[in-house]
């Protein structure tokens, strides 16, 4: 085993993403329209873990794919995941007013801004993946088309969402919590990962190895984020905590206890390695990452 | 010239939609999150012109494209509209609490579910469009996402939305009000044009044809709106009528003024029926939309 140094390999994509971003991103330039520009940039290239771009580009690099190429994935991926959180922070939806210490969208802008900004985000992240800058065989560019669709519509992200508000206020079983996160971030996670394996003409056995372990690790990263929220201060977390506690949310942490919950977590991520044994040294990244969700601290 | 029963056609265009639409859209079955199928299913099955949906089918019978992937191309472009609709209804953005006579999403739903459908139904869009069910060469379905998300996106629709919103109470020139609309309603007037060109392969010259077609009824159809707007009562238009006016907004007939609004209506027409002259008669369901948008009555 080697050993790999994970921050220093986020940090790199980070970079490499922040540019590819930067020339993706519709540009401020004195348009009556470009308040929408400006936010769609002020949520999508602030700073952030960028763990869901990097995914795609450790996954990419398994199966020799360009940089270009997995790039430009990665971009769309950051651009879905922008969207989602922008709405998320919705006074509608979960009300937040800080994002990675920011302040959210719809406070830094207008909620119509955050509105429109969200919608051009998911749109444009579409017409990233169909174009033939991002893969020159078409049937690539459609299976990332409809594989994103998948993760991030009704029976993936969007509809994970309406299970955490429709969740609200009832008690959800563990069963139903997993479900929850399932959708909510693990379908977006295993699209990170099968992305590369997409791009790179990978066998079903492949893809399906990628997307096990996406799913163990989102989950695992889920408890964790439920264990940091009643751990961390707010100022710490540059987000408001403790707001799954105050809105009588179900979480893990409730379900389960704390220290439970803390094997749990351990115990997907022991599973998520698992489900890398087809892969040798090339695979360290995403074992870095797994490791990495659950011991990151406070 | 043969002549078109257009009301004939549009209400049989509705119906083949109607069944397309609830194949595709996902169905309230129990689920936890059952609400935001309802949701989607509420706004986008309920009545309408579905002038959009009738363009595609219109268009892709002039290159004797299959039924069934136009059916399937009309239904993501339906979905798109709606869920402009859905968002433009917000109370952060055009407050409407009315939509076809009935109460807009987020008035029978609420605010949170009804950003919900809209990201749902912009994103199942792209999944049918990259579906092979919708065309079995892949360069076409990239070609289809990448138009929509172009007309969909901030240099399209969205774009337009938010010229619209940052317009307001400062008041626009002609120049800018034919920019805002071009991008708010017309680029998806063109891509429901365009994508029977797509489905059919022709040549890039008819697929501008179609798009100039598209770009003048369009244009015309907003005009007319403006117009229409002015004219109607609240009951008989089915929505809030005479909010643009209230809102200060910038219109055509604020601009031109009533009697030369209703010329530049009519011009345009002519013009978008002149860039039909490489069809025959098979043209006829679209030069009949043209005169309809501009006859169309309160």
């Amino acid at each position: 085993m080697v050993s790999y140094d994970l921050l220093a390999g986020l940090s790199a994509a980070s970079a490499d993403l922040g540019e590819t971003l930067d020339k993706i991103l519709p540009r401020a330039n004195g348009q009556i329209e470009q308040r929408l520009f400006q936010a769609m940039r002020y949520s999508t290239l602030g700073e952030g873990k960028r763990l869901r771009p990097f995914l795609v580009l450790s996954s990419a690099s398994l199966f020799k794919v360009s940089r270009h190429s997995a790039l430009r994935v990665a971009a769309a991926v950051e651009m879905v995941h922008s969207y989602s959180l922008i709405h998320d922070d919705l006074p509608a939806m979960d009300d937040d007013d800080l994002r990675r210490g920011k302040p959210s969208c719809h406070k830094q802008f207008d909620e119509a801004t955050a509105i429109l900004a969200g919608d051009a985000l998911l749109t444009q992240a579409f017409e990233v993946l169909a174009d033939e800058d991002t893969h020159p065989d078409p049937r690539v560019c459609t299976d990332l088309v409809r594989a994103l669709a998948r993760a991030a519509g009704p029976h993936g992200m969007v509809g994970g969402q309406m299970i955490d508000l429709a969740g609200e206020g009832q008690s959800l079983d563990q069963a139903q919590v997993t479900h929850l996160h399932l959708l909510k971030t693990g379908r977006m996670f295993a699209f990170a990962c099968e992305a590369g394996a997409i791009l790179g003409k990978a066998p079903k056995s492949i893809r399906m190895a990628l997307r096990s372990y996406a799913h163990d690790m989102g989950l695992a990263f889920q408890i964790k984020d439920d264990l940091l929220d009643v751990e961390a201060s707010s100022e710490e977390l540059g987000k408001t905590a403790g707001k799954d506690i105050d809105q009588d949310k179900s979480t893990f942490v409730k379900l389960l206890g704390l220290e439970q919950a803390r094997d749990q977590a351990k115990m997907l991520c022991d599973q998520a390695i698992n489900h890398l044994s087809c892969f040798d040294d090339e695979a360290e990244p995403l074992r870095a990452v797994a490791r990495f969700v659950v011991e990151r601290g406070r």
